[in-house]
């Protein structure tokens, strides 16, 4: 059972500018047409579980981009949109609560996303794998991936990859 | 001419922990002895910028680590202590006019180091190189490597080295 995180940032670590916008990360030039390992992970994963504002995000680009199911962690969102029945679902509680009942309902690898969602778990230090790509921007400011720890959590390298020679991707699996 | 940052941070971008400890990073292993680059480093730059606090923790090292001339950027500090001699000088200013100050002197290519040195030489623009090395940790808090920008700054990715299957070295130029 895994909880993964997989997710781009900026060099200075923020997952979108302070008005949220991502544009800076769909400029990105792809002449390889490689989807970054995105079906591989798909492929390893049993659920999604993200925050109402990355569930919002993800509701705005029209088109939703998820084949496996979604469970979007809020207390105050309570409709689900007609075309998404069956593929998403609200969750709540604590990290460690969610992650049970989930793992109890047979989701055993769990991809984690939205920097706010990404916080908590990593928090309650239940993060064991991250997937971190760094895209070559310094945006000074915005939503950051990273917050606030009580002690340091140390990782272990696990690989990197260079995409189009303007990615870096780096996985590391937590060391405990 | 050109102006480098060389420098190391954890996985969520901090130098050095809250009390300004960089433990976490002299407790990596280097099993092949490498330098990681150090002296390649040291071959292609003439002197080394650094702020006040960085020059006061090199100091606390004991052992002067560096051949190149080093230019302290302080208002401050008036005395050089008797070994230093003829290896250390204060310089003052903003960042473009300490370069300017710096190339008239014949010192064309500039290694910036110090948290607030570098985000203050950012601030102007007129970092050419960012060497980063990321670390397999989160620390969770202390002193970040990146501050804000009045706008984003684009780099174009050089290169990336793994060392010892832990360090993720990567290199980024400027593109204006």
């Amino acid at each position: 059972m895994k909880n993964i995180v997989y997710i781009a940032t900026s060099l200075d670590g923020y997952i979108a500018t302070s008005d949220g916008s991502v544009d800076w990360l769909h400029e990105i030039p792809n002449p390889s047409g490689s989807d970054y390992g995105w079906s591989e992970l798909m492929g390893r994963i049993d659920a999604i579980v993200m925050g109402r504002n990355t569930f919002e995000t993800v509701l705005s680009f029209g088109q939703w981009p998820y084949e496996k199911p979604v469970f979007v962690a809020s207390s105050s969102l309570k409709e689900i949109p007609a075309h998404l029945e069956g593929k998403v679902r609200f969750i709540e509680g604590t990290p460690s609560e969610m992650v049970s009942e989930l793992n109890g309902q047979g989701y055993e690898n769990l991809y984690i996303d939205g920097g706010d969602t990404i916080r908590r778990f990593l928090a309650e230090d239940i993060i064991d794998e991250i997937v971190v790509t760094r895209v070559p921007i310094l945006l000074g400011g915005g939503h950051p991936l990273f917050g606030s720890l009580t002690e340091p959590l140390k990782f272990r390298h696990a690989k990197t990859e260079v995409f189009d020679d303007i990615l870096v991707k780096s996985t590391y699996l937590r060391e405990r």
